[in-house]
């Protein structure tokens, strides 16, 4: 993956927002703002994984798609499926 | 589209589905199970927009990509991140 | 439910949104399209899904947790749960 | 909240996720396998999120309804409803 760095920036925000989190639930804070940081959590990794799935369309995908290996472009094209799949349901 | 007559049978299912639910709720049916049979639409909906994105990717995307257009390629892959973005937000 | 109409109206545009879709699936609409339009049908049966569990909330939950039975306010809590629980699989 | 333990260690298992998703970007991982580690983790801060929610139900929930204050219970069944609409958007 190209960006690596801001990849590992944005993991290790989501990481410390968790450990945020965490302080929440030490101090007895009410369980709807946890929940809601929780989901703050979640929406900037479905952020990370949108950004990192364009990257992978952009370079794996294409060089699969021009590539000679019809067993390597299927594979490709049907982990992009499975990936779409997956989103539907979290 | 290849696979037409599977994909507006699904369709067609779907909204003989939602007329069922109008009937339940001129019935005054339980507002739970009223959600969890919209919910149950959704689920099918979503797997006729993952069966469809498979289609694409196996059709138009394979095209775009080893066509010559470089912005016609940018613009298939553009459209797939953005409908990967939209699923994370249903 | 209360709202009996406005639920029954929007499932009704609901239901001639997916009817549309099937129009669009005839004219051999391109994929994309077609996928932005069941996320749209969803997004606005995400709505009503809202709409309704907040009318339970209103109605059948403050009967039930003021009620006697404490199976019953049990059951309308799991339910309540579970509801949650699906979306977040949708 | 009670059962802050197991809370707390359900948030340090999905930190610790997260900072091996680190390790895998930073060994030049697949893309699709990061994605899928990431989806991992959204899985089971779904799955906390509910914990927590059914917790509050049974508790904070409960004791508003029940309360003698309309101000405080529609405030809590509302932020019961926004929980629920933000979960349909992540």
């Amino acid at each position: 993956m190209h960006n690596h760095k801001d990849i590992i920036r944005r993991l290790k925000t989501a990481e410390g927002h968790l450990r945020g989190v965490q302080r929440m639930v030490d101090d007895d804070a009410y369980c709807i703002d946890v929940i809601r940081q929780i989901q703050a959590v979640q929406a900037s990794l479905n952020k990370l994984s949108s950004k990192i799935l364009t990257e992978h369309l952009n370079s794996c995908l294409i060089t699969a798609v021009r590539g000679e290996d019809p067993s390597e472009r299927e594979r490709v094209l049907k982990e992009i499926s499975e990936v779409f799949d997956a989103t539907q349901k979290i």
